[in-house]
């Protein structure tokens, strides 16, 4: 048997079991998820923020773009959220200054929080996407019937042995184990977010030790040695996500991918302030400053919904320190290059360190 | 070439690439030490805390029961820790209701603070041990120049490219990579403890790719999987320490152990409240409330001289709750057995996974 006929890559009918990480906020392009289909892996739109009919166009993009199977990524609803006007408030003062520095005129408005979960998933359903993955929690019973039905595969997120089991048992078919690593946003939903930050050696075995259906590793991955470690580990496939920021077919913004290309492994941190919700990225001005409002910053998703048009300008003004700049700790392992050309050379080094 | 006839297992004139962590506290009896050399690996005496004269009976035992090489660790003494009398009694005070509850008659009174480390060094130079390994930064040029005089291979610790770059300068041999994961004190000499936490999966690659003296990976590494991970990662060896503390031969107190065997890969966080320096154990009850007095903590030596008699107390009447109980984030996979069971068991599955 060779390394990449794992059951992740069967159950997926792929030919490698890498996974393009469904990143929310456009770094996901159709061309991007298309590249990585296209060269033996599975491509996954990150449209955890993406509108409906947004989704549906992207899904018919990428179909255009390739015959092979793709994965739509999602977020789970939060429970609850607090949003007291007293906080809401509080914010939009401590915001202020930000938002007249990078020319944003008017007074902020809250408009819609997040687009609708239901309208979301109808997409996915009417589609028949071929894999849906996501973050945040697990869905309910009826929906994760009704992807069921439509053979569509079911990927989880866990950071932590005890979420693995709860995704095992709710009937998914594959798990990823985030480790501490990874950049983004942490998937922890059982948890709390510091008793979840378990590095990806860690994490792995452990996490196969304690469920039976397959485990994809996500965190610190960002070539062949690290697709190798984590099938020693017991994974059964990668999840790459930093790694494809910078490759040429990648949304992400060029001050972005630059910032990514300057940094070392001691850029990132986990921060609350763009988004609510713990993620890691690279640490900039306004990271640093948000740090002394830890308690005024408000629950995940409304953080993200009035930091948006300040993340937006800045993006316009190619302003990185005012960008929301989500990368893993392995960052000086960053290339640039097209997906297919990036994709061809992790699974030839692969092979190759395993032939060893 | 079979998997374990790397440089370091060369340089070391050892069977397996695989190490003892050479952890300070007890756990590293002359018996442990010697098992794991016996085993084919290189047992590591942890002496940090060690008198002289200790040392150099522990390291005349081990030589009589194995004739193989073994090392040596040492704490690297840091340049300034501040003790003002104001921080020294505010801490009493904080301490005194813990030392009540332990039972410890009479008032603290702080003597030696640490060990000599240039007499800890001359121990070392006399018995001509075939391994220093050392932490917490770099030893002087000079003494370096006596240590390689006398063929003694050294190996330092290294949390972050920076600080492998600069050990590899320094002249040592090879560089222990202490990921994020590991248990225990950080290494960290160079950087701000908040920016060296690097997971091991990320950590190796990266720092592989920068300097060209071999590279021993820490943390999160438990048995076969992680071995032959690590391998994968570029690392030419691996350093285990919480692996090894719940074997027979290790003189970690029963409490400790147990702890371990009942916890998760939750249950650890990183504190400096034990030592003033940040270090990974299981959270405990003296964790917990120290937190509130984060600034009130002393600087390391003298937080750890100051909790001392209060952690004996703590293990003489087997209260896990004020007890130091380092451990890394991957203790779901502890074993009990004796140490040649563990070595001869992780050398299987290493070879068996590698042979997949």
């Amino acid at each position: 048997m060779t390394w990449n006929q794992t059951e992740v890559a069967r159950q997926l009918k792929i030919k490698y079991p890498i996974i393009l990480a469904g990143m929310a906020g456009g770094a996901t392009t159709p061309e991007l998820v298309a590249a990585v289909s296209h060269a033996g892996g599975l491509g996954t739109l990150g449209a955890g923020y993406m509108a409906p009919e947004h989704m549906r166009l992207s899904i018919h993009k990428i179909r255009e773009l390739t015959p092979f199977p793709f994965g739509v990524n999602l977020f789970i609803p939060e429970r609850s959220a607090e949003m007291s006007d007293e906080k809401l408030r509080s914010m939009k003062e401590i915001l202020k200054p930000y938002r007249e520095k990078l020319g944003i005129e008017g007074e902020f408005v809250l408009g819609k929080v997040a687009e609708s979960f239901e309208e979301q998933v109808q997409v996915l359903l009417d589609e028949k996407v071929p894999v849906f993955s996501f973050t945040f929690g697990i869905p309910s019973m009826d929906l994760i019937t009704e992807f069921k039905r439509r053979n569509i595969i079911l990927i989880g997120t866990a950071t932590t042995v005890r979420e693995a089991q709860a995704l095992e048992e709710s009937g998914v078919d594959m798990i990823v184990g985030q480790g501490y690593e990874a950049g983004g946003h942490r998937g922890t939903f059982l948890e709390s977010t510091q008793r979840s930050l378990i590095g990806t050696m860690g994490l792995i075995p452990q996490i196969t030790d304690y469920v039976s259906i397959p485990v994809i590793a996500a965190g610190g991955i960002m070539d062949g040695r690290g697709i190798a470690a984590a099938l020693m580990l017991g994974a059964k496939g990668v999840q790459l996500g930093t790694a494809f920021l910078t490759c040429e077919e990648s949304g992400a913004h060029h001050a972005y991918k630059k910032a990514i290309a300057e940094s070392t492994e001691e850029s990132t941190v986990l921060t609350r302030s763009f988004s609510g919700k713990q993620a890691r990225g690279i640490e900039n001005q306004f990271i640093r400053e948000m740090e002394r409002y830890g308690s005024s910053i408000l629950d995940y998703p409304i953080q993200n919904a009035i930091t948006r048009d300040l993340r937006q300008a800045a993006a316009q003004r190619n302003n990185q320190e005012f960008m929301s700049l989500w990368a893993g700790q392995a960052t000086r392992l960053s290339t640039e290059e097209s997906a297919a050309a990036f994709m061809d050379r992790i699974i030839e080094e692969t092979a190759k360190i395993l032939s060893r």
